[in-house]
């Protein structure tokens, strides 16, 4: 495992790399949500990526970069969410097997969409410390190469295409906001800001109710994820030893929001620019409307994480 | 009035007029929705529109190619749909009152977007009589001039110019489909593809509930809607005088499908593209699914019509 934070060097060639295998999504705006924000935001559609999220990026290029020797047995992880759909469709599209291992109360979404791409679950308590003997367990029964959804460096440089995308996509921007959950998306992007748009601000937004990443940017040192319960499903995870110092030093603030914040942002993206994004992805535009004079008369680019809601259960039901 | 069919220059002439005021909506596809269909589908993606529909092109036509006189004091129609707000917003755009008449069982999401886009709102009982009545009584008092959803040719005219766009976005297609409800989109995506695609075959999509169309193209004259519910609300109403002959001369075949199929198009198209789409709009892709065979190996463009849905009320929830 190499632990060197990724150069841009490293993003232009995992951007190559992943290129046959991810879509170039777009970038949409929406009058209306600029009008409200006095501001102008342009989405990064990662909803629209292959697998539903920008976990394909991470995925894709973690799994190009291994050897055939790390390969042979396949690889593994667990996840319940993106992460897990991502490994299993870039593991397939290399023909290589992919082991999940997957907490018993996953919804069947997430378990659907693992299977439909050829992944082999198993099935495990629900908490950390099950998933992780569960997986140390499969890994040491397959030989398989276990990757770990964001503490990896070859996912954080497949995390930050998104950026990179995004940035040649639209003209200077003054701000980019990504969520933050286990830091792999806002690490990347924090990284490609650095090097393809210097000058530009980073944003993170995050859950109240999963505000590590706002108290470890505090405190200065990792702090464990809140037990209190998010909407946000991305977003549950804690920061990982490589990605809080990028967070750290490259990140401007972190704004957090609570969760009705999160289902309204949520239902105004569904309902004025009529895409199906996920509550995780709805926390930037949270936090625009939340502290709405940072952002007033700026360019600002939103990473859109994922589009992968459960439509029976959808948040507006609920409160 | 006038009942000449547009012409090739007129639908031109349209597309020019209105470009300033609608959005040149993207075509999408999906990878899965092609494997399960053994075809390639282009979805031209009028939930994306201004004001949520398709519609968004006739009503703005019509005003554009109304006289100053004409347009003085305002314009009127009565509808409890997507016709209502995009002709709010298309006399809203250059400055002149739009009169709107609704049921008064009209949906709420439909209501406050009429008024967002300040069409002056009359409500009346919810039956076509009542409807026509109160739109007569609203015009002696207003003077305004009445624009009808579709039978007109300049709503024709305008509905035509997305078959025309979808055309310059694609490679020949072989099918091009369209749902059909009063005919105005129909019609001028029939009249687009003779002009524009020569030899590319129009097919229609209808629901089983509502299926006058399919009816009326039987009988070689204009049928009576059916008093049956359909949950694709955009396609309640009965042929016009002016769409029934150009839908009769140019439209290949209309499919009918039932309620359940419409719902498992939607879900579809929500689940594997992240976009939202009404159910008038899935009503072809259901098409294709009950009809394979007719479509197998083909390239086909399906206009998406639009993407207004109340989301407290999604029809999954009450299957």
């Amino acid at each position: 495992m190499d632990f060197k934070i990724p150069d841009r060097n490293d993003i232009i060639a995992a951007a190559l790399r992943i290129e046959p295998y991810i879509h170039h999504t777009p970038v949409l705006s929406s009058k209306l949500i600029n009008e409200i924000l006095d501001a102008e935001v342009f989405f990064k559609c990662e909803n629209f990526q292959r697998a539903g999220a920008f976990k394909m990026r991470g995925a894709t290029n973690a799994i190009l970069t291994l050897s055939k020797d790390e390969l042979k047995d396949g690889v593994a992880t667990h996840s319940s969410g993106n992460h897990a759909a991502a490994l299993a469709l870039a593991a397939r599209n290399i023909g290589v097997k992919a082991y999940i291992v997957m907490p018993s109360n996953s919804s069947n979404v997430k378990v659907d969409a693992v299977r439909h791409y050829g992944g082999i679950i198993t099935f495990c308590e629900p908490n950390v410390i099950a998933r992780e003997e569960m997986l140390a367990k499969v890994v040491a029964e397959t030989m398989a190469t276990e990757i770990h959804p964001y503490n990896n460096v070859r996912i954080i440089a497949g995390q930050a295409t998104a950026a990179k995308e995004l940035i040649e996509q639209t003209e200077k921007l003054d701000i980019i906001m990504a969520p933050v959950g286990g830091g792999g998306l806002l690490s990347g992007t924090a990284l490609s800001t650095v090097y393809f748009s210097p000058g530009t601000i980073v944003i993170a937004g995050e859950p109240m109710n999963a505000d590590d990443a706002w108290r470890s940017f505090q405190e200065g040192s990792i702090q464990p994820v809140s037990p209190l319960h998010t909407i946000a499903d991305g977003l549950r995870t804690s920061l990982g030893t490589l990605t809080f110092p990028i967070i750290r030093d490259h990140v401007k603030e972190i704004i957090t929001v609570d969760e009705n914040s999160i289902i309204e942002a949520m239902r105004l993206i569904w309902m004025r620019m009529k895409i199906i994004v996920e509550p995780s992805s709805t926390v930037p535009l949270a936090a625009m409307m939340k502290q709405k004079s940072t952002f007033k008369g700026k360019k600002v680019g939103i990473i859109l994480s994922g589009g992968n809601v459960d439509l029976d259960h959808l948040p507006w039901n609920k409160i």
